[in-house]
């Protein structure tokens, strides 16, 4: 029998998450049953979309019920297999949760289909820029925002894991002007540095909405937004005629205790004839193949750069979670809690 | 030399427009140069996109200037013409604003353009069902919105004059489902007796939210807004997965002070995966013939009844206009200042 550390769902946070929302709990973990594996998580990511799961409503996914170990994407090393198509040391991702064991199934489906990380890269490199990270860069960029070479192109939450791949595709795939906002001098430089922008816009430190007209006299032709808020509201007011807005994400709102006011510049959608998309990476599995492919021929060569913020110990947990709403992270963030055999 | 009384712009409103906001003055009107005409103002039409025209801001057209006459859509009679393509007698549309007569020019332009009304028509219908309103409603369906047969679709503002057109162009177009959202029971009582509604939520007294959970248990496939604020809320917590929200207008904002809360539940875009577009009419005007054979095809066969509500004397031009802001019109807001030849 091994023991088992894990983090679950104590209380719904009321606004902020913290850390008392989870609890540590260990208990022993049998072996794997005919047809299952025994899983022992090696890294755990965490994603500002997770806190739409502490929510009890109505939601893409259903809301992670109380008691009930943190869902997560996690990477991890097959201990014991009784499932052919996997066997003991494989490298393998799913979403185990947050703890250090699990038993998965080894079938596939939605949200607990595990795949086997190809020998040869990094492991965690499945969990940003070759996971669900990159994927939902890709298909936000290229079928949601419909990309075309010449666009002007701004991306908020810019250092963050889906908004730096998202302005390197921009920039690779041959966009006019690539723009990243994003808080602090660091991650602005990193932007500008390693991420193919053109400019950065520190919006701690500076009139975002001035920054805007600066850079974008002609306007944004495709503003792809995982932060929403004031940031959204300053786009819209500078997006070109006809431009899209493709919605990822909104972190700035996902903490408000009440749903925080909408973006108050909307009619900006109707005066410059704007097209705004929102979508979830589930619905694009299916051709997920040719993203995996693209996206790894771009880190192999060098096209790609990918950024992770690594912690380390399992106690750490729900204290990682929190890095990305006070936006301490540069690039995707993970937490280490065990090495490979 | 003629007399001609004109309402001008005095003042820019601030918040509600209110009537001393413009002033009414006459003054003679010359005859027309070479190439231009003389056109008596039969009827002026009222839209609410017109509140926008009177804020100082950027916009898909200049604001009006202060002691300018206000611009508005009119029906009129050529009174002299010294251009080869009319003649005096004539019925003309075009945008000659609130005054009594205008000098025109006759050649084709976006804003200035002048169009003959067909004989055998009420002249004033070319300024609703089968003018700009109607082909707002028609593109704002069927090219914005994409309707497709079998969509459930919900119209805001749907007693007004696009709305009630939108509302009967998804049901001649084979929409499953089409219900209007109005103020007041005689609103809704004609939505569905006369506009092809399956049936109306009276805003004014019922719950909206509720109401649509009712209508629409598997979600709204297109929603077609005119209102914004709390009704376009309500509705993006009923669209369906992959729904489209055409926002036509927001007549619920255009009075504020300052600019209202947006949306609060726009994180619904990314949830559902929703597309939202804005749109103006003057991008479709180029497919306007086509349009324009239908919506009289439809009148012809009485498949699409218009509705006005014409209120008549120049001198009661600005209370006509702040009918639209009180919800006091059912159709097209018209005033009828003379009567032709």
């Amino acid at each position: 029998m091994t023991m088992n550390g894990q983090w679950r769902l104590r209380t719904r946070p009321d606004g902020m998450v913290r850390e008392s929302d989870f609890e540590y709990v260990e208990e022993e973990i049998g072996g794997p049953g005919e047809g299952q594996l025994l899983v022992r998580n090696l890294y755990l990511a965490f994603e500002p979309a997770m806190r739409g799961w502490l929510n009890d409503v109505k939601s893409y996914v259903p809301p992670v019920g109380i008691g009930e170990v943190m869902r997560a994407s996690t990477v991890g090393q097959v201990v014991e297999s009784r499932h052919p198509g996997f066997a003991a040391g494989d490298i393998v991702s799913g979403m185990l949760g947050w703890q250090q064991y699990a038993i998965a199934d080894g079938e596939p489906g939605m949200m607990g289909r595990l795949t086997k990380v190809p020998a040869g890269i990094p492991p965690y490199l499945v969990l940003s820029a070759l996971g669900g990270t990159g994927l939902t860069a890709y298909f936000g960029m290229l079928d949601v925002g419909e990309l075309k070479e010449g666009d002007t192109v701004l991306v908020s939450g810019a250092a963050g894991a889906t908004g730096s791949v998202a302005a390197q595709i921009a920039r690779i795939k041959g966009a006019a002007k690539v723009v990243g906002i994003a808080g602090g001098a660091a991650k602005c430089k990193w932007l500008v540095d390693e991420a193919g922008c053109d400019a950065a816009i520190d919006y701690k430190s500076e009139d975002v909405g001035q920054q805007l007209r600066q850079e974008f006299p002609k306007g944004v032709d495709l503003f792809f937004d995982n932060v929403g808020g004031e940031i959204l509201d300053a786009a819209l007011l500078n997006m070109a005629q006809k431009g899209r807005v493709v919605i990822c994400g909104g972190i700035s709102q996902y903490n408000e205790k009440e749903l925080p006011a909408g973006p108050r510049n909307y009619m900006q959608i109707v005066i410059r004839r704007l097209t705004v998309k929102g979508f979830i990476l589930i619905d694009y599995f299916h051709k997920a193949q040719q993203a995996m492919t693209d996206l790894g021929a771009w880190v192999g060569e060098g096209k790609l750069n990918h950024a992770e913020d690594i912690q380390e110990g399992i106690e750490n947990t729900p204290k990682t979670f929190l890095r990305l709403f006070s936006g301490a992270n540069l690039g995707k963030q993970l937490l280490k809690i065990a090495d490979p055999e």
